[in-house]
């Protein structure tokens, strides 16, 4: 299919659905033979990519934003950062910094990032793991103790728990996942560089 | 001046004054002779002593209240404490809850209150005075660096912070003393747990 063959109608709606520009748009379905669903997953992907490469860059503009649930019993705090404060005053960006609290509030996570946890504490998680597989063939147990840290690591890191509002009917996306695609929309390595959540008489 | 002699409207003025209940302000007028600022003070007086037997009470329930400030750069999480959901659920409260949030903000406290600054801490600021006032006479030195760190302790403990509301018209209370003031009005005691303050970029 040549470019001018795509019609405009599934260009805004791939719009629509990914934030991507135009003409990304454009070359996408070109590339998919206007397949709606292909074109999303290679933007993805070379938002991904554009994403990573964006990822070393210096983000110290961007928000605090706050989320307070439950009529008061239970409040988060979250700086989310960008690099510039022109994207930092978007409205996809404060959409962005507000799902995250949300999502905090929602999933009560303990860090940020798998890389946040302490050393220490993946040591006990381990211990706890291993004595649970004790009466696993030798040769099985490293490969069940790893799982399992990966399982309750992804539980209580924030970028590895799935954003609530995707819902169970489509596949759900983790918050790294939205904060890539975040990234790859707006242009600028954005990250999640701390939060707070305050639970009543904790 | 009786009771029977006091006239409503002034009883009503002492109420939206105080808070305080029509018996106790027919009475502290009764006192006062009609002079409704004395009335105030007296009222005050005893609601200080009330909130002082009040103060050991359990707290538990109350709000978590947050506060954006300058377009999202700054941000305030507060936990703010009473006795009962239902006096956590009045306007009252609600409103002293997010005075104190907003007050955060715009002071910038590092405590809650002086129990909470570390030995160390006060230690090492000691330590400054002392080397300040090493040219004052021995006698004097003590009262000098003790009267230092108190003021200081006051300039960054939240409940010692100025109320920035009340201005520089009439005298500014403390947040202690509005602390005071919702807890007699309420009639529980009132407590603030703990808050975080998040700056962008820092």
């Amino acid at each position: 299919m040549s470019t001018a063959q795509i019609p405009a109608a599934l260009v805004k709606e791939l719009r629509d659905k990914t934030g991507a520009g135009m003409m990304d748009c454009k070359k996408a379905l070109t590339e998919t033979n206007g397949d709606l669903e292909a074109a999303v997953t290679l933007l993805r992907k070379s938002g991904l990519a554009a994403a990573a490469k964006r990822a070393g860059r210096d983000a110290n503009e961007g928000t605090i934003s706050s989320y307070i649930h439950q009529g008061g019993r239970l409040g988060v705090l979250v700086e989310v950062n960008c690099e510039t404060d022109f994207v930092a005053r978007t409205d996809r960006f404060q959409e962005f910094a507000r799902d995250v609290a949300l999502n905090i509030a929602a999933m009560n996570p303990i860090y940020v990032s798998a890389d946040d946890v302490p050393d220490e504490y993946k040591a006990k998680e381990r211990e706890v793991y291993a004595d649970q597989a004790k009466d696993k063939p030798e040769s099985a147990r490293e490969k069940i103790v790893e799982g399992k840290l990966a399982k309750h690591l992804s539980e209580i890191c924030l970028l590895e728990q799935p954003y609530f509002r995707d819902g169970t009917e489509k596949r759900q996306r983790t918050m790294e996942e939205l904060r890539v695609d975040a990234s790859s929309e707006l242009g600028e390595n954005i990250t999640i560089r701390r939060f707070e959540i305050f639970k009543l008489g904790e």
